[in-house]
C-alpha cells in the first residue's frame, strides 16, 4: 500500500458516471411530497409545472439507483471536480491524536461550495427542455452564485431573489453573481404578489428566505419559459450531490481505507445528504456499518429537537408539502452567521434515514464552531465556511475522544465551503461579540403547533 | 498519449524538491544591488540586519543553480500544492481557436494567490534563525494574508502594516489576517517616525505602499528578534516563486506538450519571474526557445516605458538600491484596482532577462483586462484577481491571432489568484463606472528626472 498523500484526487477516469439515489435501496420510502392544495401525493403533471420536466423526475422516482450523469455535465464537473480528499496530517498532528482524519473539500470553485453539482444539473436539464431561464432564491449567496455560474455556463436567464438583508450586507456576492450575468433582486421586491404583500404590511422589511422562495415560485410562473430551481432539501439535489459521496468513496477506497464515521453539516441535507449516501447504501443493503453524524445549529435544531412531520417548505405555502423533521415553517431562527444552515425543516431522505437509525445528529454552538473554524484555518490552511465547521467542529470532538482511548478511528468529513464571503461572521468572533443562541422549548413548541394537517 | 486531462495534477512524489535559481544560468547577471547610503554593492552582514541571514544569503547568491526545499516547506505545499495546471478546453471551444490554452492556477488557497509560496519559506527561515515574528506592509492584502497564514503555521508574530486605504476599503482582507492571528495596523500609523512625521505632514492622508514598507522595516529594526519580509521584488522570492514554473514544466513535459509561450502578469515581478525562470534558464543554456512574455498594466508601465536604471525600492529610501526597469520610485500610478500591480518597479532578475531580450512586455488598459476577466470567468468557472485577468487578456489576444493563422500553438500563462476581495473593482466594471488610465510621457519624464545618482 503507498502512503496516502496530502490529497487524495482521483483521475479524470475514475470520476463517478452516475449519480446514486440513495431511496432506491431504501426498503421504507420517503414519505412522498403533496400538493399544497389537494394534499393528495404531487403528480410528474403538477410538479412539471414548477420544476424542468426531467428533474421532475428525478425528484418521484424512489426506485431507480443509479442516474447516468450527462456528459456535458461531467465535462463540467471537469473544470472542478474530482475535488480533493484531503488528509488532514497538520490536524491530527497538533490535536495529537491517532485518529486519521480526512476531509472532502469542496470549495475550489468561486462559488465557493458545493452547490454547484447540483446547480450545473439544473441548469442543463432546463437547456435541454428549450427553457429560456430559471429562477431561484438565495440567503447566504452560495446557491445564487453557483446557479449563476452554471446559467452562464449555458446561457440562460437566470434571476436570483436575494433576502433583503443579505442583499445589502453582502454586496460582494451579488456582484460575482452580475458578474455572471445573473439578475439579482432584493426580496421582498415589488416583482410579484407575494413581494408587493409583503412590503405593503411590513413596510422596511429586510426580507427571509421563506419570503424570497415565493417570489422567485411565483416569477416563475408568471413568465413564459421559466421553471423555478431550488439548490437543496430536495431529492434531486440530494441525488446531483451524491457525486461528494461517491468520490469520497472512490478515493478512500483507492487507499484501502474503511471510514469509522463521516459526519456532514445539515441544513437542508444537501451536503450532508449526498456525502453520506453512497454509505448508507452500504448500511441499507447490509454491506457495512458506519456511524454517520449529522451537525446542526443550536439555534435551529430541526433533527435534534424538531418533528417529523408534513410540513410546507416555504413560508408562502405555495411550494410541496413534504414529511421532514421540521421545527415549522413559521419557525425564524435567531440571527445566525451560519446562514446555510438556517432552514426550519430537513430534506426528505435524510429525516427518513434519521428515523430509521441509520444516523445520528448533534446541535452545537456557534462560537464553539467558529472557534473549531479558527484553529482548523491555522492548521489546515483554508479558511471555511462558517456551515462546513460545524462539521469541523464534531471531527475535532471525535478526535479527541481518540486521543482518550486511543483508537486511531477514521474520521471523515464534508468540508463544504470557503468563508471568504463571511468575513463579517468572523469579524465578530474576532472582536468577541459573537453570541450563542438555543432557543426555549416553549419557542419551538409555539412553531411546531401551527405545522399543517394531514391525513 | 494519454489523453490530456481538464487538470493535470502532479503526484505528491513528482513535486518540485529543488527551487531553481535562474541567476545561475545568467552569463551576465543582475546588477548587485547596493546599500542606500554608501552606494556600495551591499554585504551579507549589512542585509542580514534587515533579512533573516539565509534569505540573505539566498537575495545575494547568483551562482547556485538549485536550492533544496526544506522537508517543513515541502510538507505545507503538499497542504496546498501542486497547484493544477489547467487545459482551458472550454475557452478554447469558446474562442474557436486552434491554440491550446493551459493555465497554471495558483488561487486555491486561502490567501487566494501564489504570494504563499514564498510567505511559507520566509516564515521558515524566520523560525529556524530563532526570531520571535516579522513584519511587512501589504497593499492589495494577498501578500499580508499569506504571511499571517504562514507565521500562523510557524507560530511567529506577524505585524502588518496595510496601506490605510485598504485597511478601509477592504475590512474582509483584514479580517482574514486577524483571523490567522496577525496584527494589522494601517499605515501610516503612529507605530514609526516615518508613520508619524507622514501623518503630520500629510494630515488625513490614506497611505501608500511605499510608506508601509518604510514603517514595516522600521518597526522590524525596532524590536529585538524581528526581521522585514517582502513579498515580491526580491531575488529571494522568485527563488521561491520557481516552484509555479518547476511545476509547469513538470506538468508539461509529463504529457509531452512543449510550450510556444508563456505568459505572466507583472507588477513587481514574483509571478512572472517564478513561472518563467525554467524556460527562462533553458533558452539561457540554449537548448529550447520560448516566447516568454510579461503584461503590466498600462497605468503603471514599467518594462514598456520605464528606465533601465539603479532606483530606490520605497519611498521613504531605507531600503538597498536595485537596478530594474523603473518609473521613477516618485511615480503615482492612477488609482488603478489591479492593486498587485502598482509597483514603480521591476525585479531586478525580470529587468535583467527583459533587457537581455530573452522576454518581450506589453502594456494593457484596465478596462480590456476586466472583459477579459469576465469572459474567463464565464467560461472556464473562475473568478480571476485583477492582476491575473492581465495575462488572460494576452493569452486570448494569442489565441485570437492563432485562430487567424490556423496555427496551434501551446500558450501557457500564468493564473495567480482569484478576485473574490476585489469584488468593488468588479462593481465598477459591472456598472460602466471604469476608466482606463495612460500616463502622459511628460508625468513619466518628471517622475525619472529625480532617480538617485549611481556611478
Amino acid at each position: 500500500m503507498n502512503e496516502i498523500p496530502y490529497k487524495i484526487y482521483l483521475e479524470e477516469h475514475e470520476m463517478p458516471k452516475q449519480w446514486y439515489n440513495v431511496r432506491a435501496d431504501m426498503k421504507k420510502k420517503p414519505a412522498p411530497i403533496l400538493n399544497p392544495v389537494t394534499k393528495e401525493p404531487i403528480t410528474l403533471e403538477e410538479l412539471s409545472a414548477i420544476f424542468c420536466t426531467e428533474l421532475a423526475k428525478q425528484e418521484l422516482d424512489d426506485t431507480t439507483a443509479y442516474f447516468d450523469i450527462p456528459e456535458e455535465i461531467r465535462n463540467f464537473y471537469k473544470m472542478y471536480r474530482p475535488s480533493p480528499l484531503v488528509r488532514a496530517y497538520c490536524l491530527e498532528k497538533k490535536l495529537g491524536t491517532p485518529a486519521h482524519i480526512y476531509y472532502k473539500f469542496e470549495g475550489n470553485n468561486t462559488s465557493g461550495s458545493h452547490k454547484l453539482n447540483s446547480a450545473i444539473a439544473q441548469a442543463y436539464y432546463a437547456k435541454q427542455q428549450g427553457l429560456k431561464g430559471v429562477t431561484t432564491e438565495t440567503g447566504a449567496g452560495q446557491w445564487g452564485t453557483a446557479l449563476s455560474m452554471a446559467c452562464s455556463y449555458f446561457d440562460l436567464d437566470c434571476q436570483v431573489y436575494m433576502v433583503k438583508c443579505s442583499y445589502e450586507q453582502k454586496p460582494f456576492r451579488r456582484e460575482v453573481m452580475r458578474t455572471y450575468g445573473a439578475q439579482v433582486t432584493p426580496s421582498p421586491s415589488m416583482n410579484t404578489n407575494v413581494g408587493r404583500k409583503i412590503n405593503e404590511e411590513f413596510p422596511g422589511t429586510t426580507g427571509s428566505l421563506g419570503c424570497a422562495i415565493s417570489e422567485a415560485v411565483e416569477a416563475a410562473g408568471n413568465q413564459e419559459g421559466y421553471r423555478y430551481v431550488l439548490g437543496s432539501v430536495l431529492t434531486q439535489v440530494l441525488l446531483h450531490q451524491s457525486v461528494i459521496g461517491l468520490e469520497t468513496k472512490a478515493a478512500l477506497d483507492k487507499y484501502g481505507v474503511k471510514a469509522d464515521m463521516v459526519i456532514g453539516c445539515a441544513g437542508g441535507g444537501s451536503n450532508l445528504g449526498g456525502l453520506i449516501s453512497p454509505f448508507a447504501g452500504e448500511m441499507l443493503r447490509g454491506e457495512a456499518e458506519y456511524a454517520l453524524i449529522a451537525v446542526e445549529p443550536s439555534s435551529c435544531p430541526s433533527l435534534t429537537r424538531g418533528k417529523y412531520a408534513y410540513d410546507y417548505c416555504d413560508t408562502g405555502k405555495v411550494c410541496p408539502l413534504s414529511k421532514m423533521y421540521t421545527l415549522g415553517s413559521g419557525y425564524i431562527p435567531a440571527a445566525s452567521h451560519a446562514g446555510g444552515l438556517r432552514y426550519h425543516g430537513m430534506s426528505s431522505v435524510v429525516s427518513e434515514l434519521y428515523d430509521q437509525g441509520l444516523m445520528s445528529a448533534r446541535s452545537v454552538k456557534q462560537t464553539e464552531v467558529f472557534k473549531a473554524a479558527q484553529e482548523f484555518a491555522r492548521i489546515e490552511g483554508i479558511l471555511p465556511a462558517p456551515e462546513s465547521s460545524h462539521a469541523i467542529k464534531v471531527a475535532i470532538d471525535e478526535a479527541m475522544k481518540c486521543k482518550e482511548t486511543g483508537e486511531a478511528k477514521n474520521i471523515v468529513f464534508g468540508l463544504t465551503g470557503t468563508g471568504y464571503f463571511d468575513m463579517f461572521a468572523y469579524q465578530r468572533y474576532n472582536d468577541g461579540e459573537m453570541n450563542d443562541y438555543v432557543p426555549t422549548e416553549e419557542e419551538i413548541a409555539k412553531a411546531l403547533a401551527k405545522l399543517p394537517e394531514v391525513e
